[in-house]
């Protein structure tokens, strides 16, 4: 059997509003997504607050383990924006202002009240990286070898990860299908396990809900092999309409 | 000056379908928000995969330097329920049947078709452990000491969450104001500094923000001394109204 080398990344969240709960996180979700895509998986997070050990803690371990590195939060001009001071610090460089960087602010606060100590805050790199353009708001991401340092408002991160695209090296790209099915997940629960130990490669989740007051599951398959995902599909959909129970392809 | 002590509890998020994007996660902010109230800090979140050594790993960092631990998801009866079997792992003790929990989910699935294996792994729990209440699907929710074992589905999380209220032992809630400006933070980041700074024991958190076409940013003002943040507050409004910026109190 051919094993297939599987690119992993894992991302930090930096930021004490995630851990007050003030806000929502949505770049967990919008990053894995965009992963998927390059053909790299997700295989851990972290969710830190804005302190220097504790970031530099989740940098050096998941660095170590993971192709790929990716943060979110603290690039701004603002005292509690430390990232890429506490990213330094892990990677045992200095703090410079990358010239490039300094170009696009003047550029960008040109128009809008002129540049600012502040303001160059948001230029600032550890020693050796280079920029991850920012068409929204100018002040841009930051790349070092595999770590990848950007923003905490979505959209701008989105902006980011578009810049990337494409420029990442990765495997074959998980491939996701899914059926749902008017029943609790415990009642097919022998089913799950046989159909998944018989097609080796796959891996099916099982995600259950409650809907117009009746209990249902979708069973997501995924395998880097659209074929295996295909055939497990279609023997999970023949053992769930067997037992008798009507399965709605892509989900419920 | 006196040292208040602070009551710290860490999340695991256990699940494939968060890592891949698939699901959006909401416990990390339902139980920060709960947290708060209970005096008790959010003071790291990990997002792990289903699979025994990473869920094992996390337990055991995770509860060795915090007084409380939570985990989310993993506790259903299919096979990719795994974080009973992980966290007795972790633990170091075996998986038994609780009684209570056999009693609730006979009782839960009378009606329902009946007790079945797949439904009884359920009532598994690490040797030692007691159960959480869960209203809404009959299978509880877990306790072993300070470690806190609840559903993904985050509608049973908040049942769970709602059984233990008032029942952990914690410090001060934190106290959060906020005011809010259309002005960049860029703009003001040196009045934040300086703020901060001659208000000991008190966090301000600048969180920019792009509306209707324009920039601006609320500032969420942190402390378990409702005075201290009062004082604050009131100095960051005169500071700013001073520059020339209105303040929206409570935030735009």
């Amino acid at each position: 059997m051919q094993t297939e080398r599987i690119w992993t990344a894992a991302l930090i969240v930096i930021g004490d509003e995630i851990l007050s709960g003030r806000t929502q996180d949505r770049n967990v979700a919008q990053l894995a997504s965009w992963l998927n895509v390059q053909g790299i998986r997700l295989a851990e997070v972290r969710i830190v607050p804005d302190r220097e050990e504790a970031i530099v803690e989740a940098v050096n371990i998941l660095r170590a383990r993971n192709d790929y590195l990716f943060t979110t939060g603290g690039i701004g001009p603002t005292h509690d924006d430390i990232t890429v001071d506490a990213m330094a610090a892990a990677l045992g460089v200095g703090v410079v202002h990358h010239p490039a960087a300094v170009a696009v602010l003047e550029r960008y606060y040109a128009s809008r009240g002129g540049i600012t100590e502040a303001r160059l805050r948001m230029a600032r790199v550890p020693e050796g990286a280079t920029l991850i353009e920012n068409r929204l708001t100018g002040a841009p991401g930051i790349r070092y070898g595999n770590i990848f340092i950007m923003a905490g408002v979505p959209h701008i991160t989105a902006g980011m990860l578009d810049a990337l695209t494409g420029t990442l090296e990765g495997g074959r790209p998980v491939v996701s299908k899914t059926i749902g099915s008017w029943v609790a997940e415990s009642e097919i629960a022998d089913v799950l396990r046989a159909v998944e130990k018989a097609h080796d490669g796959v891996a099916i989740g099982s995600y259950p809900f409650f809907r117009e007051g009746r209990t249902g599951a979708n069973f997501v398959v995924r395998s880097p092999d659209e074929a295996l995902v295909d055939t497990c599909l279609a023997d999970l959909t023949a053992r769930l309409t067997e037992a008798g129970y009507a399965v709605a392809a892509g989900g419920i």
